[in-house]
């Protein structure tokens, strides 16, 4: 048995090959054809793959014994979409976020003659997306549902990116637009839904689930998982050590709007504050020091501690109000498991990379 | 009765309302949902708004009689995705192009305060439509088909981008690259689908068409007279009065990939084709004369002439195809009638703005 990510990746040949023949079949110029081949292999595999794989883990769990390869593929076609769908919004995102390099490459708007193209490159990852759905979805039932999950959540995506982009540019740094229920609107818009529900709503459509409050309990399961996956990221970039993360945090340099920050302005003195007014989001090692020190002094880490624990304990709440034996997904095969939560947060919980 | 282009514009108060009142209710930031508002007034109307009203004038057509007030809205919720999504196309257009004005206003990206952002802002016009399309459309039989034309309208535009921007970039001219195949795949791709055959099909499925050779049928039509219609776009911008066409035309000097380019290259004797080598996509007034020169010497208006008539003629006769009476579309209620393909046609011929 080939390993888990090798095995989505063997899909993603089939995949891009499809795309391609498609393109080909429309007499498209071969130069713009290679461009896409280029612009797919660039931007679509690179990552750490999870939210693509954990469509196929979610259906496999969902179904309660291995999926056959037929099966496989067609949910792994699922999980390729979500990856497009980061792609598109990671191509863009470093666009405007002005990034130098992303999974220890040039950013694709970087890479010579690339340049503005990108934008419409990144659309062209999204458009593949429901090339791919109608190609291989157009005669199930749940078709439809499958255009309006991604939909949705490509909308609240793009939601939450926007209040990110106005709360906390990189060249203003303005804390007062800062607080604990913008970092959730972002991180719940920004991150969870195409992270942590779109995923799951996925692979439980693949698995014939049709009841709406079986999706309405992923939901309320996932987001809060989504939020926490995202706090931990937020303190990791400031409290992991870089042997662990794989990479030097820069978020009080880059001014982002993150739970520590909005933690520490809720507990700040008027000097820690004026403090932090003054050296957060600066590009200056001195002044991230500074910043680090009232963070320390607040008591950030333990107050993160204390957040994690009763993060995880009111997931796993809420996961076991899910029936033991699972719950009927509708007049559909399936049934909502709770292992499928379990397994998204015991990767999770206390992670150090 | 007010004029059809006011009342139009009446329908995008609702639809605004609407999809402001939807970001409200997820409790999205106040300034974000004032970005938003800003973003879809400055980019959504303003614009001839043919495409949008073409499909409220193909919805009519297609009944027979005027439609009733909620009739006209709905077809008029089709004809703003319609204008949504070029919003979206020229929002990024104006970016990758570096331009500086669109409808005699600063482009969206050079908006104080905009800058990148506007990437976002363009994903969140095409995000709109989907929004629009399941608020008021999801209980319909054809909700899927009107899913299914819009993604593959994208696609094709985004494709017809991507050659377009590989093929002519502003600042390196090599007209080896360019050829009629090429300006042709532009065309159909990147205009002709969206601003004629998309207006015509959601105006089709509105009317209960379900027959694919009536869809058929349709693009058959529609694609040569999207493509005469660039063509004359083509010609008009060297060759129309600029008190006619209401701009100064530019594609010379913008390299663009046009038919007239196009054509001399295939009749330019050595000594012509050395002229427009040096002399096309240079930002020189004097260069732009002598490509002109060139032009004449090939005799384009000649050769425009002659296209403009064949291409009518053909047209024409694909227009006859059409049984007089209309052709059933299936079982819906609805026949493909002469008429709306006509009044296309109508509008176009020999049109000098
Ligand atoms: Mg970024
Ligand atoms: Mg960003
Ligand atoms: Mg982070
Ligand atoms: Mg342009
Ligand atoms: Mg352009
Ligand atoms: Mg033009």
């Amino acid at each position: 048995m080939v390993d888990k990510r090798q095995r989505f990746l063997d899909a993603f040949d089939i995949i891009r090959a499809e795309l391609l023949a498609h393109f080909a079949g429309e007499n498209m110029p071969k130069d713009a054809q290679e461009w896409y081949k280029r612009n797919l292999d660039y931007n679509a595999p690179g990552g750490k793959l999870n939210r693509g794989i954990s469509v196929t883990d979610s259906a496999e769990i969902l179904k309660g014994s291995p999926l056959t390869d037929q099966e496989y593929f067609r949910a792994a076609v699922l999980g390729w979409c979500v990856e497009l769908l980061q792609a598109f919004f990671l191509v863009s995102d470093d666009m405007m976020d002005q990034s130098v390099t992303r999974r220890g490459q040039p950013c694709w708007y970087r890479v010579p003659n690339v340049g503005n193209i990108a934008i419409n490159d990144a659309f062209m990852l999204e458009g593949a997306i429901y090339h791919l759905l109608k190609k291989y979805f157009r005669q199930e039932k749940y078709y439809v549902d499958l255009l309006d999950v991604f939909h949705e959540t490509t909308y609240q995506t793009e939601m939450g990116q926007l209040v990110d982009l106005i709360t906390a540019p990189e060249d203003v740094v303005d804390l007062s637009k800062f607080s604990l229920d913008k970092h959730r609107f972002i991180v719940l818009y920004k991150t969870a839904y195409y992270s942590f529900y779109l995923p799951v709503a996925l692979a439980m459509h693949f698995s014939h689930i049709t009841s709406p409050s079986a999706y309405d309990l992923a939901k309320t399961i996932l987001l809060p998982l989504g939020e926490y996956f995202q706090i931990q990221d937020d303190y990791l970039d400031c409290f992991g050590s870089p042997e662990q993360i794989g990479k030097i945090g820069t978020d009080i340099v880059d001014n982002k709007c993150s739970w520590l920050i909005n933690v520490a302005l809720q507990h700040a003195s008027p000097a820690q504050r004026k403090t932090l007014d003054e050296n957060y989001g600066k590009k200056d090692k001195d002044a991230e020091a500074r910043v680090k020190v009232v963070f320390e002094e607040v008591g950030l880490r333990e107050k993160y501690a204390a957040y994690e624990e009763s993060s995880y304990e009111r997931v796993m709440g809420l996961i076991q109000t899910i029936p033991e034996g699972g719950l009927k997904g509708g007049d559909g095969e399936g049934a909502l498991k709770r292992e499928v939560f379990k397994s998204f947060l015991d990767k999770i919980y206390k992670r150090t990379k």
